[in-house]
């Protein structure tokens, strides 16, 4: 191992209580705190390699060079770590994605949390994770998130330089044995991402301002539910910030809507198998895939019911994962 | 004839600036205004006969008795049309819808305006358009729009009474020859109807108050459209307006959806219709029908697109209509 390479792992999030919006572009500081869940199966590998031998910087996703939109992200987020430990090298950057990029299934999460973890350590830096947490954030605002495994508070900072906007833990993994079925109805790319989604939506969307002020009774409302355990004021809090998100969106001007015909067919399937005893809720993010929330002794009949709708890609089904971490230390 | 009994026709209409929500409740006032076409191809036909040998009113829908609930909603107008003409009878009201029931395709809206000029003209009242649309609107809110033909404004209103929450034309049927197709999606009656829908929306949908504050300006715009007869503005502004309101009906608690998988397949067919040149564009209203408008040299076109769509129950295809009237006059 050259000493200036480290590889790191994180974990996609899926949000209970969601982001959207943000109240400084530069920074990437959000608009509204969020709550999110830390999954086990969905992870981003990135090893960083700083060599004085490089005259650039280059960055390979799954193995594929990357285009210039998704290297000069990549390059920005390098020059703060090089700002930050005082080195000039340029570096590669290999990051490997278990799941399909692109598609909603919050990529850039657990892409900026692995970066962060494996650039730092590349460039010898010892960084608290409320730093790195910081830095994930400055890639992509979901990022900060995944430096933290199991229940995970995103909070909406007060501090202008965005020091404060920063994730904590709430509980780690083992707290509360949750499982997530993540059910692909595409693996199209999506024609909107979320930044842009984000932008749109704050500058043109009626209910903007609404969403921002509501947010925090959201917060206090999710944590009670996870403090007191109780599934289904967390399931119901969960749908309704969904559905809030999307709407907000989709009362943007042109609207933004996510959703897909079987994204639709899901929501209803879940709902009635929740009528019918089955307890489970749904979430969705900026894409067409939706993600099923569920107690463990449910997770194998509801995955037997959904797998019967046609047209399902495939169907992911995690437990609540760890931190990001470094790999080869 | 019985000289107490008179028929009455009016036309189902489409709002392209939604109605959505109540300002009091007792008289139907609407939280907002709304602007609608009238809708040739949709009817109800209603006989309403006042007779001096009945022992209580009676009401059949497409010559089914009536239950409880439906009935009470007509027999307590009656009561008002009553105490207008200072008379004393029962009445026997047959009405026949020419389209599904309760699938979201206004039946209460036609329905209403035919019973309005119908009971009216059978108790020997004359009363303007205004007061008619008034009536009609104790009864349905949407109703008081049907009382007219073309392009209709439904006006919020100021006074206490309700007096001036009335429907006036904004330009006959001949002004703008607009068409419209609506595609059947789903049969069933809707789970959720537009009062209860409406109530729940007011009372738990964090975007209530945003709504209600921007409607103004979307009625001015969609006037402005009209009078300039800018198909592609009127078209955007409708798109907004429908997917404004689901939106805000999306994010009540529990959230109300009134889509269904074709819905949203419909949606997006629309759109990528557009993008490629075939000038349509959707709305859609308290239950999972779409009603796409179009140009008369486009709607043969679109219709064949249309059809390929799997699922589809039917299409209907319709220019705009006049207003109720009585048809035994």
């Amino acid at each position: 191992m050259n000493s200036f390479s480290r590889t790191a792992r994180a974990h996609a999030n899926i949000a209970l209580i969601k982001y959207w919006g943000k109240r400084y572009i530069p920074l990437n500081l959000p608009a509204v705190g969020s709550i999110s869940l830390t999954l086990e199966a969905l992870t981003t590998t990135t090893t960083v390699a700083f060599r004085p031998d490089l005259a650039a910087d280059s960055l390979f996703l799954n193995d594929i060079q990357a285009n210039d939109k998704q290297s000069k992200r990549v390059f920005e987020f390098l020059d703060r770590i090089r700002d930050l430990a005082n080195i000039s090298h340029f570096a590669t950057v290999h990051s490997e994605n278990n799941f399909p990029t692109g598609a909603g299934l919050a990529s850039s999460a657990s892409g900026f949390a692995a970066l962060a973890v494996a650039a730092a350590g590349a460039a010898k830096l010892d960084l608290s994770n409320s730093k790195l947490s910081e830095l994930a954030r400055l890639g992509s605002g979901s990022a900060a998130r995944s430096i933290f495994g199991g229940f995970v508070e995103m909070h909406l900072g007060a501090k202008k330089d965005g020091s404060d906007a920063v994730a904590t833990q709430i509980e780690n993994k083992d707290y509360w044995p949750l499982e997530l079925l993540i059910l692909i109805t595409s693996t199209e790319h999506k024609k909107i991402g979320s930044t842009e989604g984000m932008n749109r939506t704050a500058e043109t969307s009626p209910y903007y301002q609404q969403w921002v002020d509501t947010g925090p009774k959201d917060m206090r409302a999710m944590k009670d539910a996870i403090s007191r355990k109780d599934f289904s004021y967390l399931g119901e809090l969960t749908e309704y910030s969904c559905l809030k998100m999307h709407a907000l969106a989709m009362a943007a001007n042109p609207g933004i809507i996510y959703w897909n015909p079987l994204t639709m067919r899901l929501i209803e399937t879940v709902r009635e198998l929740r009528a019918g005893g089955l307890e489970a809720y749904f979430t969705i993010d900026a894409g067409p895939q939706v993600k099923v929330i569920c107690k463990p002794e449910n997770s194998e009949q509801l995955r037997a019911k959904l797998r019967e709708i046609p047209g399902i890609k495939s169907i992911l089904h995690t437990r609540l994962g760890g931190p990001a971490k470094l790999l080869d230390s």
